[in-house]
């Protein structure tokens, strides 16, 4: 991980503590560890003071650690991590206020407690809210996910033949994934025709007909980093009712994002693309039109009604509108967008 | 879900909290929703009373709920998780001392407090210690599972050749389980030659060569039921040394595997292993000797030095021992075990 970008990331960090008078901040959840460390294994705490990162793991982790994360001082764990982290603040000696994140388990809270014999301030979403931000290398990975992502649909696409499950489907699109060096953000959903009026469905033992449809929701992680793509096709000849469906969710994802662009209130997102949708007098969707991702595949900022807040420069944010008829189909469209000053970056442009 | 054996699982938790006097007790662990109500899907929480179980779930979940957790009452959660369990509590009028899991997060406990307006006992290893006993349902299942994962390994050995990378082979290896109708129960491990000499090595661009060496550590998932499967072999010709290490941890394992039954000390079985590595003149390895599984890939109990208690009739345990040797090879064997009162079952006998 490049110095300046992490320096970044922890300025910025500091200065959300600062405001609320942290100089200890013990970050619990993995992605957040990643995130200020570099350090992409398992098992590991990182604390940051107002001068100095630790990454805190177990021997198991060591020499990953001093590969990935030489900005950091790097603490080897014997027993317990709250114990490992006790013995540290008493080293660090002026620190008066420390805080841990609100995802820590009460487990992990309780034996803090008593380990460090101090108070702790619970606080929620420091990281999150810096990391909704993404810098230049994490718009780059998440790109470069979105392309392995177009590839593998690509080379998907040859394979899709009528007699296909959709449990093989799935299984021969993530081989390729792996193929391609890289691993799924998430668990593919491959739903054929009626199938696919599940938002979630779990792929099954479906066949693949003749005339048919297909919809793939799946995510490449590369280099740490997430994304997020939804198509839908006809296998032979579509009924007229697909056809229509199919116009008017793309409608309503261009229109969607047509919207995007710092500054826009991220109501006016979402409702653009449910309108579309209402004037073509489909069934509304019952989900967010999207979410942001990055590190992991649901973050920062969503993308719903009633969320209160404007698209900022740097958020990447899906872009997802669908519709769902019981029994008869499901269409949804999904791609990963660059919030910028000037509007947006499609970046998962995909066949 | 069989209702006998959801009845005997309420039966045996409700003991536990009979004796800490707990009378609603909040559960909020992914695996001990499943194992108290049968549902397996997320964002679900269970609360169990002397009478009744209640799975809380939303609006996606509901009509998977019905059909998995019959001797449940469904409530749909619209807010908060916590703030449907205050209602719910407000109704049950009696319950005089409500708990809540551990491993829930200090936002989850926060929200409950408030919501509940009660004191909450935090507990721990209520459902945990009732799973380490594995009923019947739960034998068949993990054996199913491993019986896949042997049908994996007879038909991914055929594909093992010189030139194909860790990364592919376990790709194949995933894609097979899929075919299968399984998933995966953790990431799958491949590593070729020296690479196994690290245990928690990640699958990368390694090709096999003629004379090499593969270790497979990989499950299968199966009706939410884990297994978790070492093999270790040579392509074309093996060296001495390895040979030997072969040798010393196939004694190891079998060792350790003929000490299993009921009432016998975890510590003995540990250092069965050990002792024969030891005996060998290998390294001694520095991972546990086994674990338990189940639902999660890990649960108790453990097998390792210094932990106390004994084997009881229904844990199903793995013993892995292995030898590392840094720039050379890696060798480990793993199987799961089922503890009786007579001796041990393996359940994952394969090729």
């Amino acid at each position: 991980m490049n110095k300046e970008i992490i320096k970044k990331r922890i300025k910025a960090i500091r200065q959300l503590l600062k405001k609320q008078k942290i100089d200890c901040f013990i970050i619990t959840k993995p992605a957040n560890v990643t995130y200020t460390t570099g350090f992409s294994g398992e098992d590991s705490w990182a604390v940051i003071t107002a001068v100095k990162v630790y990454l805190l793991t177990d021997s198991r982790f060591i020499e990953q650690a001093q590969g990935q994360c030489p900005y950091c001082q790097i603490l080897e764990r014997k027993g317990r991590m709250a114990e490992l982290v006790a013995k540290l603040i008493i080293k660090l000696k002026s620190v008066k206020k420390i805080a841990v994140e609100k995802s820590t388990s009460i487990a992990d809270v309780e034996q803090l407690k008593k380990s460090v014999k101090a108070r702790l301030a619970i606080v929620a979403n420091i990281i999150e809210s810096v990391r909704t931000i993404k810098d230049d290398s994490e718009v780059a990975a998440i790109e470069a996910a979105a392309k392995i992502a177009g590839k593998v649909l690509k080379q998907i696409k040859r394979r899709i033949k009528p007699g296909i499950t959709e449990n093989e489907l799935a299984g021969l699109l993530d081989f390729q994934i792996r193929k391609l060096g890289a691993r799924n953000s998430f668990e593919t959903i491959v739903a054929f025709g009626p199938n696919a009026s599940r938002p979630h469905h779990q792929p099954g033992t479906r066949k693949l007909k003749k005339n048919d449809t297909v919809l793939i929701d799946f995510g490449v992680k590369f280099k740490n980093y997430c994304c997020d793509i939804t198509r839908c096709f006809a296998i032979g000849q579509p009924s007229t009712l697909y056809k229509k469906v199919y116009t008017a969710v793309e409608e309503a994802q261009q229109t969607a994002i047509k919207k995007v662009r710092a500054g826009v209130k991220i109501t006016e997102v979402d409702a653009a693309a449910r309108q579309v949708i209402k004037r073509h007098n489909f069934p509304v969707y019952g989900h967010g039109t999207g979410h942001g991702l990055g590190l992991q595949i649901h973050e920062g900022p969503v993308v719903a009604a009633k969320v209160r807040g404007k698209l900022k420069a740097g958020h990447i944010i899906t872009i997802e509108p669908g519709v769902y008829i019981p029994g008869k189909l499901g269409v949804r469209i999904e791609d990963d967008i660059l919030v910028t000053d000037k509007g947006y970056e499609i970046l998962s442009r995909t066949q």
